[in-house]
């Protein structure tokens, strides 16, 4: 089998040690992995099936022989290095949100729309992770029902800001368990114990950017660039794992039961729907997973054709690195 | 000024305890006030104003002499003794969901409804705290613009379950810090760094109580009995404070800057909502205050007329105790 040349760019970072682990996990045909990442991080040596490499400091000449560059590094760096790792013959998959809604980019979760990968022009765009999240559990609804308009209210983990926004949580939980005070460093205010509905910064029409990724690349990845959607985000005091209510209206009427079997049946997908035994999803079952768990699956009647959905997936896996992963196995059977 | 002999049933509980504060606080006209709990309060001593009353057993005879009976101790508690203290003459303000769908029992919050006091048979209930902090927000703006659909997920305290929920929380919190195993008591789950979806048991339908209660009750105290409003609710890690997402769809075409002057001048209501500046409704800045406070208003352009609103209030508060006295003082201003 043909062997490819990886690089992770940002792999000390949360997203970054889950590409490795995924790679390794799931035994992806790599020849040579180079972990890139800031000058802070040089000479750093972090583990590789039974061996470590070093992590090296990224510069322009870094992409010399790569074919597949994972990038997890934030917007700034993608900006500026996406072009330069293509330039240089790699395929770049990014995770930051720099390229997502350029057109000639294609945006991708696997189990919705790999058919967009073809004629992409070496940088492909890694979804925002709330949104992978929730098009996995809409596509297969929409094949059947036909979405017409969806309300999603996030409940999200610190994880998603990265490493920092994790000690955050656990230092200010053990201040606030002590009596002691909290200084907010990461977020605009307390986390621990708390609820900011804020992710991102805002823009002129009251959104979040993070409110707007949903919008737009939920439309993009389904195809559906008029699809009405809503969403508020929210920052809860959770490390791992981001939750979901979704509450959809379909042009078709839909059927509780038969939702559920389509949601079985379909790419990524678990349903985990026995209420009354106590089992739904929950962010503490889902650390670790590769699915998208849904349950509390309900008829809405406030509206002719509705249902209501509570969507659970590990955001650092699903939600970043792990559909990296899988776009870079889309490419490698389609022979990049 | 008239007096009023007071009883509050379940004085030692959460509810109980904000009861005594907030009828201290607010100066309410009490001539003796009498403290009922389960035997295994009997003789605890709490504070009321600079003094202390002994805690008594709730028992058949309690209520003579007892003008206006604050209930919060259970649906157990309120089925068997609310009619007891009724019959004994008392007027009966009751916390739990035992008597708000009976077709008899005015469901009041006063800002909403309080003409819907007129004519009570001595029982009154006291709607869910989720309810409550919605309605409050609703009302004015049903006014103005014409309900036509409302969608609502909540982020709920745990204080909202009692006591032995708060200090589950915070041990669950501890033991993991200190990386011990976590045992659930409270919950079925753990709640510590976690979300859990459910609140209260499950219907036939799949909606939790607590959901049903959000939209049978949203539509009797709006007096709009075939209002489309859906729900899900969910407990998080939060100690006092619950917050929602409110999606609303208006007949009339709404403005959010309109609807911002029309809160902003509504009773109960205080409008928190400068995102830009990190400024927006959260649990910590609510604990102990009055108001439902709204902020992240936005036009939802995936709708003709749609705004979405983040409300927060103090769960044990406006969300039970303080809405419990306020209905107290309308029944002293009707002459009971």
């Amino acid at each position: 089998m043909k062997q490819y040349n990886v690089a992770i760019v940002g792999a000390t970072g949360a997203v970054g040690e889950q590409m490795r682990r995924i790679l390794e996990s799931r035994e992806f045909p790599v020849q040579n992995l180079k972990l890139l990442a800031s000058s802070r991080s040089e000479g750093k040596r972090l583990t590789w099936k039974r061996t470590g490499i070093l992590v090296e400091t990224l510069a322009p000449g870094s992409f010399a022989g790569v074919d597949i560059a994972l990038f997890s590094a934030g917007s700034d760096i993608s900006r500026e290095y996406a072009p330069i790792a293509r330039d240089a013959g790699a395929v770049v998959i990014d995770n930051s949100s720099a390229w997502r809604m350029e057109s000639d980019v294609p945006l991708i979760v696997p189990e919705v729309n790999r058919q967009a990968l073809a004629g992409h022009r070496g940088i492909i765009a890694n979804p925002n992770c709330s949104t992978i999240q929730m098009v996995v559990v809409l596509k297969p609804l929409h094949d059947r029902w036909g979405l017409k308009r969806v309300v999603v209210s996030t409940y999200q983990a610190v994880s998603g800001t990265g490493r920092k926004a994790v000690e955050e949580l656990m230092s200010q939980s053990r201040a606030y368990l002590a009596g002691e005070a909290i200084n907010p460093e990461v977020y605009p205010h307390q986390i621990a114990f708390n609820l900011i509905p804020q992710i991102e910064s805002f823009g002129e029409d009251g959104y979040s950017k993070e409110e707007t990724k949903m919008i737009d690349e939920t439309r993009k990845i389904m195809g559906l660039p008029r699809l009405p959607v809503t969403a508020t985000t929210v920052r809860t005091p959770v490390i791992i794992g981001h939750a979901e209510t979704v509450n959809v209206e379909f042009v078709e009427p839909v059927d509780v039961e038969e939702a559920r079997d389509v949601l079985a049946a379909a790419d990524g997908v678990e349903v985990v729907d026995e209420p009354a035994a106590g089992v739904y999803p929950m962010p503490i079952h889902a650390v670790g997973k590769d699915s998208c768990f849904v349950g509390r699956l309900r008829l809405d009647n406030s509206v002719p054709s509705g249902l209501n959905l509570w969507v659970v997936a590990d955001n650092l896996r699903k939600g970043a690195a792990l559909n990296a992963v899988q776009i870079a196995e889309c490419l490698v059977e389609n022979g990049l």
